[in-house]
């Protein structure tokens, strides 16, 4: 039995590597499809119209490539698009980053107080706000939107005086707040883990979505008898997609996923845009 | 006589509105038509074919409205594909932001050691130096992509110790290069001015693109006798057109501008996609 299809992840950018990376170490056999629209990246900028329009463009692409899970390894799509998506994907389960991350969240805080950061869509969406009171209506959620780690991340600078005064501007607040789980509300985050620690000291809690997004995503594999019975090839035989050859993909790439891309597949964006 | 259509002015995103803006000074009697890309903004990271594709696509948008100039107000797209856009566009004038900003700083340089900051893209490009050693081939040209620089702007981080870092960081070399003049090679960086000539200090000046290019449009108005005879309405009168109505889009906006824009006209992406 099983199922051999591969399980399709897509991100605005680069950053769902996070999450094909715990997916590769978690269910090694499993082979992944991957799409990333560097063409239009980030989305955490964009008009939540225009959010919901890319996302369903980019699940409707991986769909036509026979995938057995959809995972929208983008916080961003899965605070503002995910039910959008669900009501266009039928036949396969799909999943956010959001559920995994929040409930994580919500079954290590003692304090009952919780943060959250990410892109300006994602905090300004109530999305883990949301999916942690439907859990624990008396947990209280402090969002804090942090537009500058995505460039700091992408131009390499995770360890200088720029990326700890960020951290520094960004979480002082949070501190005083009395959280003692912060979670990392966008797929780039868990780069800059260690400043992020270092700024909010050891008390607090960093709850990666990436891997609870795994976890999740091997308990429905399991859960509907869709795990692959054999090795489908897993990381060797995966196949990344992109829309755009950004000039500093290479190091971006590997310093997400933890390891080089074997070969990467460029389409066109205007294929994409045809996915209506 | 004069002519009465408007100017085209665009770029990635609102960074052209510095642009716009010395329009307006130098001619407040001609109306603008700007094309603002916001739902593919930026530019500045993706590859050279992507920034081909866009920037002509944005162009054919405005040659539709039936412009008199066209203004690429952009310096990625000015770097990497005016003579892309030159090829397409035949019955009127274009003008990209490099060359005005090249001349400025020739005239201006003494000591012959002229810096530019720009995006990944435009520094790579080498239009700068290419520009300047055209006229001189005696000046030293030292380029340094400052990718931090736009999202700070969108950021409103105007006046931040992560700005003071992130200027400190990307131009302490320039200052010891012993050049005088700096080419501010991006329409956002005016904004950071003053951050700028505090790290580099006061000998060295700073050549703001937006400022020349509007110069040279004014140049070419009047000598092609192409400038509107009357008042053809100028700002008031002006279009916006964007292609994704961002959420911080006006406070941006109004800080690049130096004013409220009176009315905002979102069109679909998929419409310059279209343009081929």
């Amino acid at each position: 039995m099983g199922d051999e299809r591969p399980i399709g992840v897509f991100d605005s950018g680069l950053g769902g590597l996070t999450v094909a990376k715990e997916i590769f170490r978690l269910m090694p056999g499993e082979r992944i499809i991957y799409l990333g629209d560097t063409a239009r990246v980030p989305y955490g900028n964009k008009s939540e119209e225009a959010i919901k329009r890319f996302g369903l463009q980019d699940a409707r692409m991986l769909l036509d490539m026979d995938i057995k899970l959809l995972i929208a390894a983008c916080n961003t799509v899965s605070s503002v698009a995910l039910s959008h998506l669900e009501q266009h994907v039928k036949d396969i389960p799909v999943i956010g980053v959001v559920w995994p991350g929040a409930r994580a969240a919500t079954s290590k805080s003692v304090e009952k107080r919780i943060g959250v950061i990410g892109t300006a869509a994602t905090i300004r969406s109530g999305s883990y706000a949301k999916a942690i009171n439907s859990i624990d209506p008396n947990i209280k959620v402090y969002g804090k939107p942090c537009p500058l780690f995505v460039p700091l991340v992408e131009e390499g600078l995770i360890d200088s005086d720029i990326t700890r005064a960020a951290v520094q501007h960004y979480l002082y607040e949070m501190v005083d707040l009395g959280i003692d789980c912060l979670i990392l509300g966008c797929t780039h985050y868990p780069i800059l883990m260690e400043a992020i620690q270092g700024a909010v000291g050891n008390r607090i809690q960093l709850i990666d979505s990436a891997l609870w997004v795994a976890k999740e995503a091997q308990n429905i594999l399991k859960a509907t008898n869709a795990a692959a019975a054999g090795d489908t090839g897993g990381f060797t035989l995966s196949r990344f997609l992109v829309t755009d050859l950004t000039p500093n993909f290479e190091p971006v790439a590997e310093a997400l996923l933890g390891a080089g891309i074997p070969n990467i597949e460029k389409i066109a964006v205007e294929e994409l845009e045809k996915k209506f």
